[in-house]
């Protein structure tokens, strides 16, 4: 029989419950692992703080070890996975497993367990973009092509796709940057806080952040105000996706019949029910669409927290949702990239062709300017006489940073 | 075999399967029936073209109803239910089942399907929005108790439960109205319009408007504007939940210690796994975050479709998700709240003593005013003499609003 | 000297008077004639109360009218223009100046004249739309050219400019409901209802309603419920926004140098401070932006107004900015659209040169179907033969959609 | 006679004008100092590459010096600070003047520009955040009182001002960290990008770099990624007012006539214009709707970049209101909530009358545990017998984490 950790033995209206456990007993399977590990370094702490035996402490333990080991399928009936864990916690060890929740809430408990989840993720996910990152370095290295830079969705200057490609590397590396800030901020001990106010118990909250690999213990109350702590992460997630949607943005415009400087491979594309013709860049559409999902997850998590009181509030539980759907967006994304990346076809001779005259304009009114002319009279006499730009014979010359530039040190720094 | 709508022969990277086909083989099976009512108006309309016989209509028919009677479970491999349905169609009727995607694609079929499904369910959340408005009503005519009025969160002016209720019903009419526009907005025809640029078929659109029930027949390319014509949708749905979360953000204000001036049941509330002595009122607080998850449904979907040129873009794809995921929610929480207005215990003592001297401030210096004091003297007056106020004896006096306004007329107005 | 509505004597703050004061002195400007003509009705209907005489009525309305006909300007120090028009009525009335505050707040003269000024504002808005439409409708009766369809931002199928002109005044069709649902929920009475609890001086809030062409009262406290009020009416421009950033986005694709179908005068454009030869359609960029901005100011709006307890909250003073903003916005946008469309020339040659042969791959498996052939069967030999489609002679055969359809009739029908 | 940068002689349509220019010119006053520093640095990088005489260089950094002491009133035939200061420079300095403009473009001078400028801003919002944190900081060792801790809206457990403060303080120092992070991000050379694909002019960028502060040069495309690189900042700056929105969401709950914890001195408070009793927070219920607006900036900078390609879009003019109002709210809130931490009187009498036994109940329970009792077990017992619960003596026995904890040495770290 399954029982509620705050069951007193009145029963539930069952709409209530449907609307209240929502779909956490599904989403919670994930942090079965996080929960046994929290679960063990909090006996430890128990057990220093005089509240469990050594003998205790080790069965709880090895008990603990067997369920991260072996799994446990969570059922709605459940609730959610802390319910789950500590009903089979006491049906295997009697009184034992009903002393496991001593001096601590499902409040601290749920956060450790997204907290210790996040970390893996998040560091997965800075593994994915660094490997985005080497990918397009390398995709910049063998593609040197010369090609026409846009402002204004208007043929500009001359750009490369080398200069395209340090772009998204940068933009990558700074999404790094905050990921990292998150990742940081993320990694600070709940544990001790209970259910927002501490506990008489002395636990030694020090020595659960050790065993744990945080590094420090965040303020009982700071703990619950879990929608700013999770918007942090979702923003840092964000970053990538705007990344992507770029990227996404640059291929879709140039993989169009109008354009073709770059195609993808069959494998990579989908068609039409009904248009034979049709070869469509489907990946690239919902990249762009997984972003503006992305600043959804966000917009969600920014509003529901917002004008709260301190403390722990179950408006927070809609967090872990959002949380868990952006990790699985961006990771997603990130691989589906890499992957374009390293199939990305370049048409050469197309980009070649698409280096027309006007790109030089503002060059031709340089040569004017090196000439002594200034630079603002010799753009108004280049506007009229746009018909006398030629392309030049060397495109590169004086144009170094259209060379390849190889990012590997910067990329490198990231490297834990 | 599962055979793609689009299939060409080439086999597409597993990885990109994964991203494009995402959730929606699940999405999908709450889309059969609309899909097989959709699929026999198209058949209809096919064979008045011409193009099926009418032996060829009757059997597609006979097995559409089948399929749609007995079921069918989409895999994921199905990719989606327009694909399973074809396919089921392709190996029971052989050619004739390869017919049916005549004149139509994959475009059309997803909006039809889309607002059919929409039309009941919105339907659905109407009706729910006229019992949560009745049950109000008569939660008021039960509960004619004076209460204090908050501005800035402070004690105000007398007010009463029929006044607070009142307003929650108003609302609530408000949301009915958006709702019929929304559901107006819907009621129009996609078949037809194919992949966006309707067909060289001469379908006779009019003609499957009317099987289905919808008023006139959609602009081939404004068909695709699916976000926006599912943001209208979501804005609609929003509308409830901004009634529901104000009336959990007064609810939560007054089940506190502090107030309590309502109470719920136990079987609504829920408790602390820490805490013996915590009553909780989860249910309203998730019916806040409920309320914000709206929004960033409402948000990814505005963000998803802008800036796209006209014609199906597949980014569009994930507005179902979030439409699936606002009914959801919506009719929940209506549900919800309609069972807490059946319950929810009147405190008529604590309300009693809340209504305090300073709250007839107002009425003071009123009485000030008919004696020939001009308003703002007055008002200077009676801050200089706040202490001489007193509660009067019938506090209904000239109150006439304070007392049950029965909204049964304007709510029977939105009866269908 | 200026004295606060809420004046007790007690000195505030100067950086608290800065942050709490804003810059609706600045906004306010904008809503005297509102805050006169609604302080006319109040006037009356005081008189009708027994509160005002006849004589002092009249008093009253003869200086409300001058003020509205030769304005006021409002000053930081007199906070809003409601505190600025009752000094004014007190300095030059006396005692009767201070009798017009007699059963009213701050709390519904803020809402009663913003509701006054939205009605104005989006009646012109109104009027805006159905001009716009008007103004595509004869833009597409002008210019009957077939275009390439575009699906996945890739061809498609044939299409034509009409096809394309009806997708944008159906949608703006549908902005024009939502606009009417939205002025028709803003016209409800909010006088009377004071600080949100109505008073003790029995006004008759129907004969208010009359005179300023309510059409009925709203419940005292459901009128402080601004943000939900203010975010139908930001919905309903939003959506204007959004047509107009379809077509911005069309547009700006469709005029890049890889497609010109379009252009537009060198009136219409601006240039580049470097590049001597950019034209650049930064109209068509700004309209994407600002449909953003719209978006940022409903989300804005939507958090403001989550899980606030009923009555007035002085949060609610912050929507008045995106309001008026959000106007602005919109009706500056429908009017450069009006003139681009005026202005908006369409290079046919191009338009047929992009008339390719695979645009009819869907036709051609069409006339396989035609003689015979089920369609998916025909779709896979078209998919393989795709060198063998032409681009047939009258490409508007069958396919009447593609030809002009005058939209006049359902425009008329939102006339007034 | 004012030249627009990019005139090449034709006129535009006066509407687009006032379309395309919207409010730069009012809001780049406050760019004029960057425009001017930024300038300087350009022309000592021209003289490096021999574009420059030293002659002329010094004369124009003369000027530029004179114009940033003297200041310069933008006018809307201006159009923005860049044109304004080129024109003065040319009217001054005759075809000097018209060399500044060599090998940049506006694109790279508004980034050079907003980054300085931002560099200030952040920089003294960091030093806001450190006072606020130390204010608060010090009003916890003032007032060590215990207080009730919430959640869920309900009494829950002892917590005292000194833990509450900690939670605030804490917030504050991720803040700064996700600030810091920003300031570091944003501190990158633009200049030398000219419209987004450097120049034939061979500008060591690395110079300008140094010049101007900046650590290292960004890649040309990168640095037009405007709105993502304003939303970082813009989500550094909302942390602050999420923090801040907490704080109000407590001290609003907490100053209300059924709490009474806390309250502020009359300057800080205003009144009704219609209730002469009322003291009401506004200052605090209007920070609340500026995170609320600083979320609505985000989300509209956010949509805004949304599925643009590479290289500037005009749309990204509109991120410099968003960035100007988000700084200007951020300061603004951080002054008044520092200003309300040195005035916040402690109601102690009222603080300890709210410490009723029920909070105690979880402390019933582990003495039961410590006595060897399992603690689900004990829990139960508790549960059924809550009115033999009392406050004991001492409530901070073993209750440490109650105590003041000073923060200074955390805050101490972020100090530059």
């Amino acid at each position: 029989v399954i029982v509620k950790l705050w069951d007193k033995g009145t029963k539930i209206d069952q709409l209530i419950e449907d609307f209240t456990v929502g779909s956490d007993y599904l989403l919670d399977q994930a942090l079965l692992t996080a929960d046994c590990q929290g679960s063990i370094a909090h006996a430890r702490t128990l057990e220093r703080a005089g509240i469990l035996t050594a003998a205790e402490t080790a069965r709880l333990i090895q008990e603990l070890e067997t369920i991260e080991r072996d799994g446990l399928t969570l059922r709605k009936e459940d609730e959610d996975v802390h319910t789950a864990l500590e009903n089979v916690l006491c049906a295997r060890l009697g009184d034992l497993g009903k002393k496991i929740h001593t001096g601590r809430s499902r409040n601290d408990q749920v956060m450790v367990d997204l907290q210790l989840w996040s970390r893996g993720q998040l560091q997965a996910i800075h593994a994915q973009g660094l490997t985005l990152a080497e990918t397009i370095n390398e995709f910049a290295r063998q593609h040197p092509d010369v090609m026409p830079g846009y402002t204004h969705m208007q043929r500009a200057m001359p750009s490369s796709i080398p200069l395209l490609a340090g772009s998204y590397i940068e933009s990558l590396l700074d999404d790094l940057c905050i990921l990292e800030t998150a990742m940081n901020i993320n990694n600070v001990n709940p544990l001790g806080s209970a259910a927002g106010y501490g506990s008489s118990l002395n636990l030694d909250r020090d020595y659960t952040a050790q065993l744990l690999g945080f590094h420090g213990s965040r303020n009982p109350i700071y703990v619950q105000n879990r929608p700013k702590l999770m918007s942090i992460m979702l923003f840092s997630l964000a970053g990538f996706m705007k990344t992507l949607d770029k990227i996404a943005a640059d291929l879709l415009l140039f993989t169009m019949a109008e354009f073709r400087f770059f195609s993808l491979p069959e494998a990579f594309c989908t068609g039409s029910s009904i248009m034979p013709q049709k070869k469509n860049y489907d990946v690239l559409e919902l990249t762009r669409a997984k972003a503006a999902q992305l600043h959804g997850l966000l917009a969600s998590v920014e509003m529901l927290g917002s004008k709260l009181p301190s403390g722990y509030n179950r408006d927070y539980q809609l967090t872990k949702g959002p949380l868990f759907e952006a990790v699985r967006i961006t990771s997603q994304s990130l691989a589906v990239m890499t992957g374009i990346f390293q199939q990305l076809e370049v048409n050469s001779e197309r980009l070649r062709q698409a280096i027309s005259p006007e790109l030089f304009a503002t060059d031709r009114a340089y040569e004017l300017v090196q000439a002594g002319t200034p630079f603002r009279t010799a753009y108004l006499m280049v506007a009229q006489n746009l018909d006398q730009i030629v392309v030049p014979d060397d495109i590169m010359q004086d144009r170094d940073f259209l060379r390849f530039r190889d990012y590997t040190p910067e990329i490198t720094q990231h490297r834990p």
